[in-house]
């Protein structure tokens, strides 16, 4: 059975832990972002009101991601479906742009959810395509890490994002006591700057490393053994000290979370923030004021807040 | 308690499978080498007989694997054990040289667990760095797949080689009904011919890939998905096609393997012989008929043999 309205909330989300760059991100709990859509009969996907974005956002439905995920599964459909009159999207930010927490990627989620579900959709593996195509709106990049673990919620491995490739997202267990830190500082990181101080190539011997920890930091989540997930993602030796330099007091932030018990560390998705591994039992409250001291030491005032993982992913609301 | 002398059984092993080059291996049921170790009043480690290798093999202890890795263990222990006087040893080879079952592998690891049971060091793990060094002896590369997969047994993830660094081995578990197809041609191929055709860097997006790949491997391991294990040996974009070219009839053998039902193929280790990932339910024997068959129709003499995953590795035997 369709229904008329449709409410839909998308989680955050963080990408690459490290050494699973563009190929590994993960649901969080807390805020996110809630998508309403209702039928219209004006054909197409229109935007109707965005709240929480201070104007930022673009409001061509092309260039949203919210509309354009909705818009992507219109165009994925059946012809027989084609009948479906249009779709105008209401949009309550609830995640801060630009803050490595898959802010466009739970629009384009809550957009291509709620759509579907006008549509009578239910399976939200026929989503994946539409989902990287919102993405590939907000930044003209195809990465599906993000946007897969906020749409099936989880930590998801990513094997490609290729548009043109057979797409597929598998599901990482989730070990019971993981907490992820994630540290928020004052400071601006543009996605493509990020992705600019990335080298174009790496040695064989480097990517024989990396792509050993990968599958590494994959086996310890499988066997729940978050020391040694946290030493894989250290152990990341292509992306993070590419980025490192891009970010103001990494070393000593870093350094503090290292101290107060963190397992693992590395940039929240292209940065700046940060993310680190810890257990609920280790308290990782003192690591997220270790790294908000650390920084404030540096000049640079930050925010510190502590997550499990959000296991259900995008979902409709009442 | 120590004894004046042991025997050694140690198993063949494959290495890489695909996306997993220098960081994967597996111990294989099957033929092995045997080392017979006894403590002797001449220091050092002396050869004593070798049998089964056509004379092929060196005699200088430190250029034959089997000593250097007893005198590796010997060199690795403290002071206070220093008064052990010697240890000979005899050779009696089960696997044939340059086959990509890891031959070179197999006599070092045997002849590293037999000093070490002579010397009453009962843990394996302590035996890493001894068995890379015999390694090492036999074609000056540095690479612990197959020495580690043969000590420990099962399958290992191996995150480095690097003699100075920390050495690790970590096991994925195997799943049941995994069967191993092992074909052997009558080519030569030198393991570092297959090493000079890798390119030498690769483009961070062909990284990206084959490390996510190379942890969906792992990931489906764990899960025992055969059939999605299988798919990411053969997405292999980086080794396996600078390497098929060097193989005479690698396209047709492995598509007649894929056509009998292979659910993955790789090369064996550095080739030539090929490895298929196969269902013990799925009739590997086929497989293993359609790859000799198909390599006769190239003019290629070959055999073939089905293997289960060695899980116990080196021991000792009466």
């Amino acid at each position: 059975m369709t229904r008329k309205e449709v409410r839909v909330f998308a989680p955050a989300s963080v990408a690459n832990w490290g050494v699973g760059f563009d190929a590994l991100g993960c649901a969080i709990d807390g805020p996110g972002d809630i998508v309403t859509a209702r039928l219209s009969d004006r054909p197409g996907v229109h935007l109707g009101v965005i709240e929480g974005d201070a104007g930022r956002l673009p409001r061509e439905p092309e260039r949203n991601t919210a509309t354009a995920g909705a818009a992507a599964v219109l165009a994925s459909l059946e012809p027989a479906h084609h009948a479906v009159p249009g779709i105008e999207i209401d949009l309550k930010k609830g995640l801060p742009l630009s803050s490595g927490l898959g802010s466009s990627a739970a629009s384009g989620v809550a957009g291509a959810l709620a759509a579907a579900a006008l549509l009578g959709i239910e399976d939200k593996r026929r989503l994946l395509r539409a989902v990287l195509i919102a993405e590939n709106v907000a930044d003209g990049s195809w990465h599906g890490d993000n946007a897969f673990a906020c749409l099936l919620g989880g930590i998801v491995l990513v094997p490609s994002s290729d548009p043109d490739s057979a797409l597929e997202a598998f599901s990482i267990p989730v070990p019971h006591d993981l907490r992820l830190v994630l540290v928020h500082p004052e400071l601006e990181l543009a996605t493509a700057e990020s992705r600019r101080a990335l080298p174009k190539t790496v040695s064989l011997g480097d990517q024989v490393q990396q792509g050993a920890a990968f599958a590494g930091l994959v086996a310890a989540l499988h066997s729940g053994d978050l020391e040694l997930a946290g030493k894989f993602v250290l152990s990341d030796r292509i992306i993070e000290p590419a980025r490192a330099p891009l970010v103001p007091g990494y070393a000593a932030v870093t350094g503090a979370m290292r101290e107060a018990g963190a397992l693992g560390i590395c940039l929240a998705g292209a940065g700046p923030s940060l993310m680190a591994i810890s257990r609920a039992s280790q308290n990782p409250r003192s690591i997220a004021e270790a790294a908000v001291s650390a920084w404030k030491n540096a000049g640079i005032e930050s925010t510190a807040s502590i997550h499990t993982i959000d296991r259900e992913g995008a979902r409709l609301i009442p």
